[in-house]
């Protein structure tokens, strides 16, 4: 048996309490005596025996063809544990996220960013510091989006991956331009910098000659997959660049993605690539959570204890974060033969976002909601053999299980065993931010490298684990050097139309151009799977002529000439 | 290099913030540009390449000759995250808890005792039930020690180690009868029945005909090596039984026990064995702490950060409790050749009571010195090769890692890095008690059959980890089963001395016996490794007696006859 049919089998056998057996999918009549019970000795048992081989088998080095690294936000041991005894009884199993085998623990501190403390520890950190920690490599201060300290940008491992050929996908419940989403796709000074109208990107706007904001970087970043929220910045108008004046919506159409803002609109895409990427944007917000909101009070534990309800307004579960797994995973995953596969990142993000508001039914149903991703993610590792999965959060959060109740805010909730949890909220008071916490958390994996999760290590350290595994080089110079250059024809007539093409830019998102000398600049192009062409008219003064290009990441120059005659 | 030198390695590469390099044990200029800032990329890194193969060596089968169980009392993730921040900064290592290679978490929920919620968890436990779980394997209510929510008592670790040959310890700073060294000595109901004295006792006391105080019980457990506080309860008398009006340290001394109480004393001792064990208790009740306290207050985190400052209470490094922990690894470790090793729990236990008392100094005081013991474990442990260390908690606790001052009790700290660290305590106001909490905790591991820490356990797998680890036969009826009586001659002159001896009595702790017709019963005898011996006077009446022994755990019967004549 596998480690986690094993748990299935011990689930079974456990889930008696006093005198009735619910065995799930089966309607059984067992003597009570067969079975132990949870005080029994031995009862509450997880395991059933050395499972010394078992985790040596799940012990594998070499590489892996695809990483799945699911992110619950704000999801600490503790709010694993209040949707664990919420849902499924303080002896059961979250399907997903306890089943993962090899565990340990990281560390989530961010920097500070200017004066004195300059480079040292800030021992609470936000979601921007601690994705850009995974998705660069790279500890910096909070509000950073994949930029560090000096805010250097630092090439993602989704922007490795795909530089290297493997294909991407980043799947959020939150805004697109969230910050955990954000760091895998752009690199901004402030998080907030969600679209051109938002005053607070500074000199990261297009108009101020920066980068764009973050879903204009994400429009340039290009991964195959995006699904989320957040339309509302992609109605926005670009202020500067190539785009003025069009909306990203359709920027993004005229850039060749697949946009799609429905279930029924995402059902029919079947595939994606570089030339077709998939942009789904379902919500202008956040997604709606799993269960209607409750709201922790001073003395709200000594009230009557809650059941949680579902949200009316949640989406249809064709777009639940299951669902949106599944689809990634299905444009995403390359055929049997292919040795690259892919990177996907998905984000519940909604845990941290409840937990802030004090609202235990919202912050369990957004752990149930992304342990069903987990599983999903697990359940096509299992059958590929060939993919990491690695489950953790950004940082740990307010929420607390105690026994009485406590002097601030609190909520009880009557769980699967029947009985009442209460939940403290004791870092905010009433209508304020409960706060992130800076406790080290709990890091999961399963799959090929899993054993670098183990132990402490830091969250900088997942970077390497996912990039390494994936063996992609971490040189977009390098993964552009081979770049060359070709002209429809050495010699032209005036006038006439001539197409340039580049290929083995793999290292670049864009590519610039010029034609000298006298003519005009070249558009920008995105390059696709490190290949673009330009089609322009020849000049009418007979000469010689030259075609530069550059690789907007790498630098990387080629020029081809030709002659007007 | 082995993961923890690894680690070392690393760590001497990462210290550097700013522009000063520190190096523990040299004095060394290093030009700040050769080493990697944390800020850097990978400079936070605290792994350096991939550790598969490191970590499959650590996932090792077989048995282990010593188990050593190391409990940080209220140690949750957060606790462990505070004490490392501010003593190591939050990039560094706790030279002993962050060096365990192999990690998990656990779940740690009690049961209901009583009414319709009997036998359902109670997701808040105490460090009675708790420590009962790893101790017996078997799930109990708040207050319990080491028997079941039907007040059943099951066998210890600690008394199945002992029973199967292995020598045995129990390390605390607190007073020894406290909870979690007693649930390896003792089967009580309510966990305040420290000794004859103790009201609570209710009918586990002697005179109510029960088993007897803590205390008492943990006199007949008789482990080789008893170190902590708690001296009080045995200046106690007992009410009844065999040592009625004698005090418990009297009692002690009078059934071989070496009591000592000051440090000079525990240095004398070189042995430690069944015949001879050692009993050490250092403090009238629990140990002074490591630092001065602190008290958190309402904005005490705006306040001027504190420093900790060293106890001038504490006790003498030569009872420190790794200076405990490792004169207990040398009073029980057994000789090479021997296959038979040692059980020894070691507890750092005011971890949880400043905790309690939302005592930020006094909690982190308290990890770095139980973080000391795990090291001198660990460093046996690597030299030895064939010991598991265990190290976790028994449950979590209520400080929390906060980013702005909330609105309960909080202190500020300046750490290591030069910076300040928030802590928060919101579950109590103000001279409350601040309360355990209920999420899962880290369990980390060492040695032989490590790998069943991994993943999600429960608490009471750690009884069976540590049980199958040593190997050890779970029935004590079945371990005296050989036993054996002879008698001195079977036949004697009336009113000569008459010596009866058992031995192989392995699961008995004590043994009774009679002498029939006629006789008085023969005193009640510790088996010390099974032997024991009555002499006797015969009776003065020719005829035919018979001398009937029962050990007192196993119930195992044996007999001998006699004739005087």
């Amino acid at each position: 048996m596998s480690l986690n049919e094993q748990g299935i089998a011990r689930r079974k056998r456990r889930v008696l309490f006093g005198s009735i057996a619910f065995i799930a999918g089966a309607a059984l009549i067992i003597p009570t005596a067969a079975i132990a019970a949870v005080g029994d000795f031995g009862g509450a048992r997880r395991e059933n025996g050395d499972k010394t081989a078992e985790v040596r088998e799940q012990i594998r080095g070499g590489h892996a063809k695809n990483v799945i690294l699911l992110i619950g936000d704000g999801m600490g041991d503790s709010e694993i544990t209040i949707a664990r005894n919420y849902a499924y009884g303080a002896a059961g199993r979250l399907p997903g996220i306890d089943a993962l085998p090899i565990t340990g623990q990281y560390t989530t501190y961010s920097l500070y960013k200017d004066g004195d403390n300059k480079g040292k520890p800030d021992y609470v950190p936000d979601s921007a510091a601690t994705g850009t920690a995974w998705s660069t490599g790279t500890k910096t201060y909070d509000n950073a989006v994949s930029v560090d300290i000096d805010n250097k940008p630092h090439d993602t491992i989704l922007e490795l991956a795909k530089a290297n050929g493997f294909k991407t996908g980043n799947v959020s419940t939150a805004e697109i331009q969230d910050a955990t989403p954000a760091v895998q796709v752009a690199h901004v000074a402030a998080r907030s910098c969600y679209g051109p109208d938002t005053a607070s990107c500074g000199a990261d706007a297009l108009l101020a000659g920066g980068r764009g904001s973050i879903s204009e970087q994400l429009i340039g970043t290009r991964p195959d997959v995006t699904l989320g929220g957040g339309s509302t910045s992609f109605t926005q108008t670009a202020k500067a660049g190539q785009w003025s004046g069009k909306t990203l919506f359709e920027q993004a159409t005229a850039r060749g993605y697949q946009v799609v803002g429905t279930g029924a609109e995402l059902a029919a895409v079947t595939t994606a690539s570089q030339k077709s990427p998939v942009l789904g944007l379902f919500t202008p917000g956040n997604f709606p959570t799993r269960y209607t909101a409750t709201t922790a009070t001073v003395g709200g534990a000594d009230l009557a204890p809650v059941t949680c309800t579902e949200n009316p307004s949640r989406l249809s579960t064709d777009l639940s974060l299951k669902s949106l797994t599944n689809k990634a995973i299905s444009l995403l995953k390359t055929p049997k033969a292919s040795k690259k596969g892919f990177f996907l990142q998905v984000e519940g993000a909604s845990i941290d976002k409840r937990d802030h508001s004090a609202d235990a039914c919202g912050q369990i149903g957004e752990t149930i909601d992304f342990d069903e991703a987990v599983k999903a993610a697990l359940d096509f590792a299992k059958k590929d053999k060939n993919t990491l999965v690695i489950v953790t959060a950004d940082h740990a959060h307010s929420s607390q299980i105690v026994d009485s109740t406590p002097p601030g805010l609190s909520t009880a909730v009557t769980t699967k065993d029947g009985t009442v949890m209460k939940i403290s909220y004791g870092t905010a008071g009433a209508g304020g931010s409960q706060q992130h916490t800076g406790t080290q958390l709990r890091i999961a994996a399963y799959g090929p490298r899993a054993a670098n999760v183990l132990g402490l290590t830091d969250q900088t350290d997942t970077f390497f684990t996912m990039a390494d595994a994936l063996g992609v080089s971490k040189s977009l110079p390098k993964l552009s050097k081979d770049a060359k250059i070709s002209i429809s024809s050495k010699t032209v007539r005036p006038g006439a139309q001539v197409v340039a093409k580049v290929s083995k830019y793999n290292g670049d998102r864009q590519l610039t151009g010029t034609v000298t000398p006298d003519v005009a600049a070249l558009p920008t192009k995105d390059s696709i799977s490190g290949a673009a062409s330009w089609s322009f008219t020849a000049p009418t003064e007979p000469g010689k002529y030259v075609v530069r290009i550059a690789g907007a990441q790498s630098g990387t120059k080629t020029a081809v000439s030709f002659t007007v005659k």
